[in-house]
């Protein structure tokens, strides 16, 4: 039975403290923090002539490796020893094969030689010689990716990234913090926090997920209703283009209306036009006050409406609009260890989690309950709780970011990440319900105040039949509502073929244009981001 | 003599009372919000072979007429006239005379042809006729740019969107507005502002300025600070290029992953790459309170380290950070009309005005005086007070906003527009001052929060030898900051050739390829933002 008003409002204004709430570290919005070292052991690496294997469907695109590419020779390992040393170039086979596979275990390369250069300089020489030599090459970060845009498809080498981490400068008047691309996400975040700013972005990988990384597929996540995508945030770039140049675009200035502002190609084009190597970000000033209230609603109007209301009443202090659907609510309580739903006896439909961060703790808590308590009487909400402490707010972050972890634990799992229109938003995931029938469990869940739908369709094994159900339809369905096939995770391998049900034609010949002139001889990422018929 | 702290105290908590300020319509930041039509009859158009002539030294770059470009004739004015009737073909001397020179009288051409197409596909058919007959184009939005971008510099071909003025729709859940690129920025103002939201950018140009001349000249403003930059607010594009193709980018999604976001190459390329058709554009929503405070500082690091501490205390709802010199304000009160100084004792060298927003008129307003309390008890603060009406706020903003305006009754304004690291940025105004004397007057105001520069050095009349005692010095300077030599203003035909100041050769390169991969035969916008030895 749903709690009453007064309940409703006995409950948050009475339960109600003020907190600093410290992001969970354990999990991810976007499946488990799995670090890749879990992954070490269980593989070896094929040889680079073998057709690589991946484990279902929908990534069992058909891709010949292009003969084009030349073969890995020892001429090249000594020479790549002559510039890097022995630590930089790796051959251990176990350590090859970490770096061959994606953290979910779906894409899997066969590379034979891992890079680990330390400098932006041993980065153009790499790229240099493997331009010349037309050795293929895969940019990696934190390997964290979700589209198979982080590790080879073939024999590519892997160039990684993971030994230029350090902190180059930060500047505690503006916030501009400059560091190399290999710099961890939280680390990042823990080191402004302690000058008084944070990241402008959250995301769950962030415990092994790169900075650089995180701008090359343009990193949406849990900060982008506050502070707006990367391209606002980056202030300036290094990167190393494919035939070694180093392009300087390194600046820390807010404004900078000097020519084309070449960073934002480098922004979201997945390491296939250069390698990010230095950063400049912008980082928002810390602010000290944080609350978190979990809703439920009894439809997606109301969802709807409340996102209106929340933008029009908590204005400034709005950070996060969260939306779950109560499949996904049934699945977290059944998979998820230790949590607990902040609403048990609730029936309704969906659930919204909110959160504000201000800089007046008593102000922002006075502001959030007088909201959610109007938003009640409006019929809004039907039930709702404010998180009391860090332990509860956690909880409610824990269902929301640990959604997609449950539903790895089902067996398998059909994943979308598309922008729609919000008012059309739900109607895919009913469409789909639909569709399948009962053979398939359906989940609808993501980040509402910026119209972007986690679709995650669960089974208990990969199937073509299935896959056919599912593709293209989704991909149809979402461009005829003018969406995006990839909100915030890219194209990589999975989607490179699929980019036409979100760009126009002329859009991709541009960008393969685009592609041939900074990278003539393809050799950055290839078989990802673009169709290879225009390439 | 200064007040006291008490008077202060009394005169900010006592007369305080909240307001929603409306921005005064008359001023620009950038000098007098003069509409073009001021200049009509004043001038006939040249011939196509004479050489420009222009009023002042920084402007008068030699370049040759590039021979490559054909010459207009009947027959081509027919094939227009076939395409846009005779309304969008204009070659009445008097019109066209209006159309060749820029606000300020500085940059003249000598086209002969205005164009006004009236949608994409005429704009597609006009580009596709010049790109073939290799005609010259400038496409010119509402005139107001400040470096000579809008303008033709012989005898192109004048392309203006004007005709181009619909509002295509509006989504007032998410505040998403779909326009046409020749809508002027106040009436998209006025329009967003009647559903609940404002444009996230505001400028004193904005009753002549279009849309697609702010997105195409990156225009930063007033809101920069709490909005960022058209980066992150445009969220689609439709653009023409120079061989007539159409390029549709104009998704409404505030997430879009899907490849090269190719937008970004237009905003802030002035109109060298394609011709800005159609715009989406994040609008946020409208806070009902204001509150503006004009404040003295006795020296730069006290405006500094308020600046630091308005970012930290004010946080979510610091909406504007601007500052002045005392020079400006002295400029201001002799040449304003109807303008007071609100703080008519002070004999302090520095003047900051801040605004804040928000949600909530009673609370932000208690939240701005104890903030500006704290700051003079910290000694940060001279004097200050904060308006009382919308009358006062209309006149504090007028001081800022006038004194671009002021500026030129003087006689001859050498206009600097930089981005420097804040801890630095007075320190050119200095340096200018030692090193001219007393023979001419140097201001320094702008956007602090942005660290951006409005350097204006004042004299009787234009003359070599002034310019050469400041340029290239003051470009000198910059670059050895690592700051930029445009931050909002662009380069235009003024900086085009000064360029590498603030950017690395490679990117110039790569810029100059970027524009011969999308205008092979470089028809848009000639001599302009680009070195012609790279192109």
């Amino acid at each position: 039975m749903p709690h009453t008003q007064h309940e409703f409002a006995n409950r948050t204004v009475n339960s109600c403290r003020g907190f600093h709430w410290i992001p969970s570290l354990q999990h991810s919005p976007c499946g488990p923090r799995t670090n890749v070292e879990t992954h070490e052991g269980k593989y070896s690496a094929n040889k680079a002539s073998e057709v690589q294997k991946r484990s279902f469907g929908s990534a069992a695109t058909q891709i010949q490796r292009n003969p084009a590419y030349s073969e890995l020779t020892s001429d090249d390992v000594s020479y790549f020893k002559s510039i890097l040393g022995d630590n930089g170039v790796v051959q251990d086979e176990d350590r090859i094969a970490v770096a061959n596979v994606d953290w979910m275990g779906k894409y899997r390369g066969a590379s034979q030689l891992l890079l680990l250069p330390k400098s932006t300089v041993e980065v153009s020489k790499i790229l240099s010689y493997c331009n010349t030599r037309r050795l293929a090459v895969v940019p990696q970060g934190g390997n964290t990716g979700l589209v198979g845009g982080s590790v080879p498809v073939y024999d590519e080498v892997i160039v990684s990234l993971a030994g230029m981490d350090k902190i180059i400068s930060f500047d505690n008047i503006n916030g501009i913090l400059t560091c190399e691309a290999g710099c961890v996400l939280e680390n990042l975040s823990t080191f402004v926090e302690n000058e008084g700013f944070i990241m402008p972005l959250d995301l769950g990988a962030k415990g092994s997920c790169h900075i650089g990384g995180n701008i090359s597929t343009n990193a949406g996540g849990l900060r982008f209703i506050r502070y707006g995508s990367l391209h606002g945030n980056v202030l300036g770039l290094e990167a190393v283009l494919a035939d070694g140049t180093i392009l300087d675009m390194l600046t820390t200035l807010r404004k900078d209306n000097t020519g084309y502002d070449l960073k934002h190609l480098f922004i979201g084009s997945e390491g296939s036009l250069g390698v990010v190597t230095k950063i400049a970000v912008l980082t928002p000033a810390k602010l000290p006050s944080t609350n978190v209230a979990f809703l439920s609603c009894n439809d997606y109007t109301s969802c709807q409406k409340l996102l209106l209301a929340a933008r029009r009443n908590l204005g400034e202090i709005l950070s996060a609009f969260e939306f779950m659907d109560n499949h996904c609510i049934d699945l977290a309580m059944r998979h998820l260890e230790g949590v607990q739903n902040p609403l048990p006896a609730s029936q309704t439909k969906f659930y919204i989690l909110i959160e504000t961060t201000g800089s007046d703790e008593s102000y922002d808590k006075t502001k959030l309950e007088g909201f959610l308590l109007r938003s009640m009487e409006d019929g809004l909400v039907a039930d709702g709780v404010i998180a009391q402490d860090i332990s509860q707010a956690s909880n409610f972050w824990r269902i929301r970011e640990g959604i997609s972890e449950a539903s790895v634990k089902v067996g398998a799992v059909y994943k979308y990440d598309l922008s729609i229109p919000v008012e059309k938003l739900y109607d895919i995931v009913e469409e789909m319900r639909c569709r399948l029938g009962d053979n398939a469990e359906v989940l609808g869940y993501g980040h509402l105040g910026d119209g972007n739908l986690h679709l995650n369709i669960l089974s208990s094994k990969y199937d073509d039949n299935r896959l056919a159900q599912i593709e293209p339809f989704v991909y149809e369905w979402t461009s005829a509502q003018r969406g995006s096939i990839s909100a915030e995770h890219g194209l990589g391998l999975m989607k490179a073929e699929k980019i036409h049900y979100s760009k126009s034609p002329e859009a991709v010949q541009l960008m393969a244009s685009i592609k041939k002139l900074l990278d003539p001889n393809s050799i950055l990422n290839p078989y990802k981001v673009l169709p290879q018929s225009v390439l």
